[in-house]
């Protein structure tokens, strides 16, 4: 459970006049690698907030090797490299063909329904390797 | 007060392969035209909300006739053209230069905070011509 | 091949404050079902822009009958309903566990690498009733 | 010339079922920043593009320290802070009301209409402090 795997389509509308992906469209991606390494867990985001569990970005980076273009099918790999009391971290790795296009990370905070910093659940970090 | 009309630059990333803007474009324009009216008429879609009042959209009609392209300036007019109890209805015109590109209509519902039609608000069709 | 049937699952962006899926993002599923209903015809629509076939967006109608909400896992069924020389009809379904949500409509051109109107490949009408 | 500064009014199909902007909208707006600073020393990217000058993102770092919320007028600075042979940096900062909400940094790689590297035109990097 410690990697996430996901398939993306790259959509139409995500491309743009150079005819490649645009950057804006590779973070859409990464939450949803989020969202599915949650699932693998056996619980979702959605539940998360019924709970009053929110999952805030603190920090975004990203590095774009080589562009996606329009209905490539990817590959995108998605790790939690770190956990907080407050905060969880998350590397990803995206391929097309086991070829690397692009390497991201991310830092969020855990917050509850008021915004206030709360407890990462467990479920979170279950298989993660701790820090 | 009838017609609102706002300036709009067409964004990169509303670009696709095509080099045009993408048909999925346009709906948030025509969001941001009525948004604009509803400043015009001295109150405010989030002070709307606050109040519990929510405009949801009910249908959706557009016709594509010239294509919107990259960095454009475009001028958009919205106009009420018919209320209801409960619903209100836009149209919208889409010009570049004096050019008509596109011509659109939807047709929203009045909500309360738990998705129930309720009456819509006088400050709302203040100004518009009553069907 | 009448009929094509896709899977979508929700996107946290495609979501607005009011917790539902934002109507705009309504579109560029439709644009996935028809991409997917080319795909099971045997071509593409990247092999076709390549050989100079671009399909554009002439007019859109959807009918928005109750709200999709983040993380659901929808199914959109994507028909072919009418061609002509240069244009082709699709009319789309979106249902939730079997309950309709939204109805929609298009008209696509058919244009060559210049915008200019040029006939409809076979392969995109294969197997759809003709009007 | 060394600073540009745009306002930016939060769309709401910008914003996430948390009420805030969605982090991945954020992107989108320096990327209007570095627009508009290319427009205020009297070229475009439009134009750029057209005479083969693209401008493909390579690195992108962004940290989010308070939301932005739907509606609110932000003002973002863009800046150029360094410059090489076929690679330019800005920084950004976006503000409400004078309170730093975000601040991000790009690299950006001078591309050919091959993707092939190529030297940054002097338009670009005029008026900026060079590294």
């Amino acid at each position: 459970m410690s990697v996430g795997r996901i398939t993306i389509r790259v959509r139409y509308t995500e491309c743009d006049p150079m005819g490649v992906a645009h950057h804006t469209a590779y973070p859409v991606w990464f939450e949803m690698g989020r969202t599915e390494l949650l699932r693998a867990k056996g619980t979702s985001y959605r539940e998360l907030e019924a709970e009053g569990v929110f999952l805030a970005v603190f920090s975004l980076d990203v590095r774009y090797r080589r562009p996606a273009r329009y209905d490539d099918s990817l590959e995108l790999e998605t790790r939690i490299t770190k956990t907080g009391v407050a905060k969880v971290c998350h590397e990803y790795r995206l391929l097309r063909d086991g070829e690397l296009l692009t390497t991201a990370s991310t830092t969020l905070a855990c917050l509850d329904a008021d915004g206030r910093p709360r407890h990462l659940p467990e479920i979170i970090t279950a298989g993660a390797d701790r820090s």
